[in-house]
């Protein structure tokens, strides 16, 4: 009864819906930072595995394309058998978390509003819808630790006419989730204080010439095409198995040949000794957007410390050089992304669109770095490119054209903590969804039409 | 005719209203640069004039009063006679530019669809309402350098339902406005690269303790009291002189006594050498603005080059401290906001309070540096307070308060050029926002029942 009187008091107080919506997002955080924790003990103990075994080659293949294998199938049956959750963000395959983690955040919503406390809060349509928009922001907020992106990413992709007062509420459940989702850091990674979830360090006293706005234009356009390419392919290859219908049938009977198939390809591909050695196969898709971003410009291969030796390592073959590792992993993961996504299993598109953006910027800098080594500016004066502010412009051009959103560039100042690349980051973005919508639908609507 | 056929293909490739938007925002940016020039040249005519007069006070205090009076003067004359222009912001009041300016956008794009070469775009009523919306957006984003904040707070001021496809509109517009403001300093007022406005150079590597979060949702509480009461100020000074039949219609015979009284009090209380001494009376909107956001610790009073000691001496009164100083700003600038905004000519209301918001930020900052001379990090850790950090705070929580919007918080950002704060700002500012929400409607929601 206490409990009762005290709850209705907060309730008066506060307002029903305020407490639903904090609620929502520190539960959603909880559940994201717990995911997290697991993926990262599933990946630290294959990474474990991989290097015990390192006498014999052949069981480190073994172990390593198993685990995958695993993974996946187990996603696949738990899928089948439960619906959802993304298990499968465990494996190395390139997927992404974000995607699966809306839809967990709609039903935790859902399930909330059942709650006898909260009756108010579902009372009719409007609010309901409403309240699945705070929650898909949340969902957002709560992988990227980006609340304003999220929010804005979540207007983007749910709404065609938007009602200016939920943006508070979508403010507000964002801002608790990515506080709890940080402060957890804090508690239990041993993290110093509250920072950026891909913190970046690049020049702020010159972040870019005047000129270079050519060379992230030339991004976006490009970014543009690779995003309605994505989208074709990924239409192509479900429309290639669905076309056939004895195949169709063959693969629903036997559910788990086809997403065991592609992650024995794909594994077997990212092998570190094997062809994996040559686009960074090592790295997990968190770990390759982090060295994409980094500082360093790789072409000229200076490290100030190990931890920048150990990003050069990875991304710098002895017989071969940066270039082709980068044009690889873009090749390799661009073709991953769209097969892993016609997979059974949810999972999201951004990241790994992301990840091959950041790589393609990263690419362009690296050149742009190499073909202007003493920068653009004006005579006499030197300011090197920052091949990194490349990567994020790439990371954020071509998960907009993909998903057709702006709000990608906030999420990627949020992610990383900067926004000195303010104005180049968002004309490319602009650019490549110029150009995509032109040739493709955004990725979502394809699906929608495919469901059809 | 040629002009005509390249006009037309050029329309039918990339489409009418993208060039409709792009001369818009390029116009805009060209009005603004403008603006800010005149303004600039205005101010260091008056700065010399008073340094030449140093022999003389009381000389000193003529020319410093009457350039101000003749100005507002000059500016209630032409308003009466032309309408708009904010021929204001060249005196020192408390007035802000951006009001007016998104008047100007609405104009030159209204006189922009008159132009026989964009009927299309003025079609009809919805289609017009988008394209004052991306004007409203080239507004505020050519007096800022801020095309996401820019966009997001047009849509917060004007929409209640919102169209997301305009967002593209606001965001193209927008960009081309911001890019041609800074090509435009590039060019003509010899700034290295495109930068941010007022740029910022606060810690990154750990910008604040979890713990302060506590006094960064102070600021918000603080300031969400502090906007209602701003709005209530305003809306009682209008209603008083209202009131009085005679008053009001005295002030309407002799429109030049009621401007030039004000303008003759508050130029009186910012003379230098006079009461102005105590409060940083001799710095403009933008300087005061750009030196409470600057990285030193007052209170400590560390310099470490000439622009540092530069911003000291300013606030360090040789008689009091930094908190008088600061106190006294934030109380005589809170005044003057309120009643400048009362005044027949136009002028914006965003720049006072943002002032306003960053002293209070800066006193709370100075404060807790001064009780926590080590910061508030785990022990052993020494990470001491960075006032900068409260003083963006404050400014974009005060600035939402008033104006009810949630965008302040992306303006500061891309003002600053910095998002390492991101998550105490949109605390602060969510917190704001409730607060004056349950007290006061907005300030432009309070202006449309006064028009009533």
């Amino acid at each position: 009864d206490n409990v009762v009187r005290v709850r209705d008091v907060v309730f008066k107080s506060i307002g029903e819906d305020w407490v639903f919506l904090a609620l929502l997002g520190v539960l959603m955080a909880l559940l994201s930072f717990a995911m997290d924790y697991i993926i990262e003990k599933c990946q630290s103990a294959k990474m474990w595995l991989y290097t015990e075994l390192a006498f014999s080659l052949p069981l480190q293949y073994f172990a390593w394309i198993s685990y995958t294998i695993l993974f996946i199938l187990f996603a696949t049956g738990f899928t089948h058998l439960v619906s959802p959750q993304a298990v499968g963000s465990g494996s190395t395959l390139t997927l992404g978390k974000e995607g699966p983690f809306v839809h967990i955040a709609s039903i935790v919503a859902t399930l909330l509003g059942k709650l006898s406390s909260f009756k108010g809060v579902y009372q009719n349509e409007s609010r309901r819808t409403e309240m699945l928009a705070a929650a898909c922001a949340v969902g957002v907020a709560g992988t990227f630790a980006a609340p304003i992106g999220g929010v804005l990413f979540s207007i983007e992709v749910t709404a065609t006419y938007f009602a200016v007062r939920n943006y508070w509420r979508g403010f507000f459940a964002a801002v608790c989730g990515a506080i709890t989702f940080r402060l957890l850091a804090i508690w239990f990674q041993h993290e110093e204080t509250i920072t950026a979830l891909f913190k970046t360090n690049l020049r702020t006293e010159y972040p870019f010439d005047a000129l270079e706005l050519v060379a992230y234009s030339f991004i976006g356009v490009i970014c543009g095409f690779a995003g309605a390419l994505f989208i074709l392919l990924h239409r192509k290859i479900i429309l290639f198995t669905r076309k056939r219908r004895r195949l169709t049938n063959f693969l629903q009977k036997n559910r788990f040949i086809y997403p065991g198939m592609v992650a024995f390809v794909i594994s077997s591909l990212t092998f570190p000794p094997g062809f994996g050695q040559f686009f960074a196969g090592m790295l997990t898709n968190k770990q390759a957007i982090n060295e994409l971003f980094s500082n360093i410009t790789w072409t000229i291969g200076q490290a100030d410390d190990l931890e920048d030796e150990k990003i050069l390592s990875h991304w710098i073959h002895p017989d071969t050089n940066v270039y082709v590792t980068l044009v690889l992993f873009i090749i390799m993961h661009f073709l991953f992304g769209a097969i892993c996504n016609t997979l059974p299993i949810p999972a999201g598109v951004f990241v790994p669109v992301f990840m091959v953006g950041a790589g393609f910027g990263r690419l362009i800098g690296e050149a742009m770095a190499a073909w202007f080594p003493l920068g653009l500016a004006a005579a006499g004066l030197v300011h090197k490119i920052v091949p990194g502010g490349y990567a994020i412009t790439g990371a954020a051009s071509l998960a907009g054209s993909v998903t057709r959103t702006i709000s990608t560039s906030v999420i990627v100042f949020e992610l990383t903590g900067q926004i000195s690349h303010v104005l180049p980051v968002v004309v490319s973005v602009l650019i490549a969804n110029a150009v995509s919508n032109k040739l493709q639908p955004s990725f979502f609507d394809s699906i929608i039409r495919l469901k059809k």
